[in-house]
């Protein structure tokens, strides 16, 4: 962990917040921890008499607590709300990867494409023919941007992202390490003896305020465009296929997969590891619990869980009744007994 | 999307396509796009009412229908095959990233390494020693190719490919960006205290015309090849374990892993997210659903699905009653009912 | 496959292995393979009757055997322990992906980066401010070292690995290509129209000896660490989230996943594609089979399976009978045509 002199004492913490410090107020601290953590520079925050015993289990800095919470033998910070104090301190605590101004002069950058000159590029990044980045732009090393892409103001792509060409990110989207978008769909004829490629001369489009995580993969459509719409959060290694649309101020939890040409609507939600298959519609507000999958179109807002995903209550009970079903087959089998039984009277 | 002259009017794509103009010959054209896409310069296809309905709900530029369909506001280009001349439409819009030819300054290619006079080699690209690029291999950026590496000709590596030692990619194999072949296998011996590794000494073998998709996973060998037969296609994010053996002409799609030491034969169709056991065998022809997980050997071509997989049709009646498991107990429950009722007569 | 010229022939195979020559002395042979592969140069092992007919069944060059078995039309090594002789093998055929010592002179490293003299760092590797890299520390090309990270004693990062900031790796702590560590958690709070990013302030820490798989991701916590100890392993795309803790000697096969906040104690086996909730204890000595999915704590120690994921024995029943089901049905039917009649009588 990062060794650098103590940011806070207990009373400058105190101060910053808005609390009331509860300790020796000289008391070093350096850094937000989660509760339960050994760390004696550490502060948490307990919003509850579970969570503060927890963080009074291990060594701790401080706490933030409510203000009329019991005391405690550890350093206390009281505060109105100790989860939006602890929002706030992490905040603070930002400590961005970073990158100099400007364009690094290991850079390769093709004369056709436009650069604003507030971007920021760092060693190591190949920006193709006739691509455009906006203003604040920010690409970390070893980034490929392909031909035509279009990166709007404040994109960022963190180290080691591909962007095959005609990818486009809507303003403030955020790309993390490892992400690939704009490969080639997965699109074969087979003819009795061999499969050949359909040409997949489609495009990408996310919306803005995006955010991708690692190691994800967004093939670009057969024709038109799979898009992400503004505002949705897909979490690392998710595959979306070729064709997909993904609505606005969606979440994906890591390692889902959509199929070729699903569409979703806004605010889906998906826990981790969903799949759905190829050509299906999945409507706004719809949650889908970890795991599910989706073989059918799903309309009606709400919770949805299991394979094949269904609402959540009905799901709930089957899932429990796969549990169950050795219990089942013995009734069924003292059915069958007592049945023998009363027809040999 | 790319903002570039139109490269079509009605008239010149009708001639292009062999077809007949219906509507404003002048009216120009871009792009092939998908059925239902906003896109006044786009072009689509309709086989039948129900997608020409849907292409003429959205304002579009032009739909390729067959030759005796109905007319329609939109204009229309009459073929005798509209999804044949939709492929080819396809064919003449494909615009690949570009790759300068020659190598660039940027890469570093060890002095041992055979290249031929003919290979594409990006900026900063690796190639190590020993290794071997055939005629028209193309390298986009920040690939890495390791010791004694031998790709045949034709093959491209799209960007930040990495190679390790000892893989062999067959003519005109396709790999795209961040897949990694050639790591060690997950091998270890547990000794009661801690893991040692199995040395991992075994290569890759890919054969011709395969191509594997972005942030794909390919262990080599622990002794011997790992190994994907000629015409085989891997999606994204696939794992393939060390000592797997794939056969031709297999399609696997997203997310799919083979456990280490397990056989694919020819023509094997994995959907989606299917996993493997270690060591079993999959026969020519078998057709897995997605989400399968196969437990043991699968020897009869046809179709398969479920955990653990079966014959399509058996495992679909058990997947449905798994979602019926309330209904049957409420009928053991009502049963138990009656055979108390008559029990007590 | 490699062309070099032979490494061994029968007489001084059997010289190395302590072992017994059964054939042609002089016979050449060149690396362990796998019983059942086709290679006149191969030498495989067999530990019993089945396997020694599975290596006599293809051209092979010698097979090691026990002292005892049976004589072969092949040529044959006998020594004490197949099995050992064979790991023996292995570890004299290893040969690593070769990395010049010393600084490449296109690596960037920081100024501020701490570098011991003896860390070998490749070609297009980026060290950022204040990182430190211990002795025999290897850095594959194309490795990207974010602010403050911690390379302890020989560890080695293979080509395209990326750790963004404040990432500690413990003594011998192997990262293969294409998997990220420390990239940001995914932590949202949604305000009725957007979500806004939780900052995640924290780091991660690995512990020593670890081995951690291609194409991985490895998320930073939002406060204190993300942990995986000591001696664990982890295969290709493994994610891990944010604030998740992995003890030591755990076992996690490909594409599985741990979400976030959930903690594994020691020893813990997970097969491929297991997935957990979040915020689950998991205790030591817990082994997971493939496809388990976790959902609240396990802590006694055992084999587990399913999902959700129950002990093995119990498990393996209700899977069993989920094939079943269709026949279940069918007795549930019998059962009301005779409840039926017994009750018209």
């Amino acid at each position: 962990m990062e060794k650098v002199s103590p940011r806070f004492t207990l009373g400058s913490l105190a101060q910053l917040l808005g609390g009331e410090a509860e300790g020796p107020i000289d008391k070093e601290l350096e850094r937000p921890v989660s509760a339960g953590d050994i760390d004696p520079l550490g502060v948490t925050f307990a919003e509850n008499e579970k969570y503060l015993k927890l963080a009074e289990s291990s060594e701790i800095g401080a706490i933030l607590v409510g203000r009329d919470v019991r005391k405690s033998d550890r350093a206390l910070v009281r505060v109105d709300s100790p989860r939006r104090a602890f929002a706030q301190l992490l905040s603070i605590c930002r400590r961005e990867q970073t990158l100099a101004p400007g364009v690094h002069p290991t850079a390769i950058i093709d004369p056709s494409a436009k650069v604003d000159p507030t971007a920021q590029i760092g060693p190591y990044v190949v920006v193709s023919a006739e691509a455009t980045l906006g203003p604040g732009v920010r690409l970390f090393p070893f980034c490929f941007v392909g031909d035509r892409c279009v990166l709007h103001q404040g994109v960022t792509l963190y180290p080691h992202v591909v962007l095959y060409q005609d990818v486009t990110l809507g303003k403030n989207t955020v790309v993390h390490s490892g992400s690939v978008l704009g490969s080639e769909g997965f699109g074969y004829v087979w003819d009795g003896k061999k499969r050949s490629k359909i040409p997949q001369v489609g495009v990408v489009e996310v919306g803005e305020e995006a955010e991708l995580g690692a190691n994800i993969t967004v093939d670009r459509a057969t024709a038109g465009a799979t898009r992400i719409g503004s505002g949705s959060k897909l979490d690392n290694l998710v595959q979306v296929a070729h064709n997909v649309s993904i609505g606005e101020h969606c979440v994906i939890a890591a390692q889902s997969g959509i199929s070729g040409s699903t569409t979703l609507g806004d605010r889906v939600v998906m826990g981790g590891n969903v799949g759905t298959n190829d050509h299906v519609h999945i409507g706004n507000d719809v949650i889908l619990g970890g795991r599910s999958s989706v073989d059918r179109d799903i309309e009606e807002p709400g919770a949805y869980f299991g394979t094949p995903a269904r609402p959540l209550a009905e799901a709930k009970r089957s899932f429990v009744l796969t549990t169950k079903l050795p219990e089942l087959l013995s009734r069924i089998r003292e059915l069958e007994r007592k049945v023998e039984e009363l027809s040999a009277e």
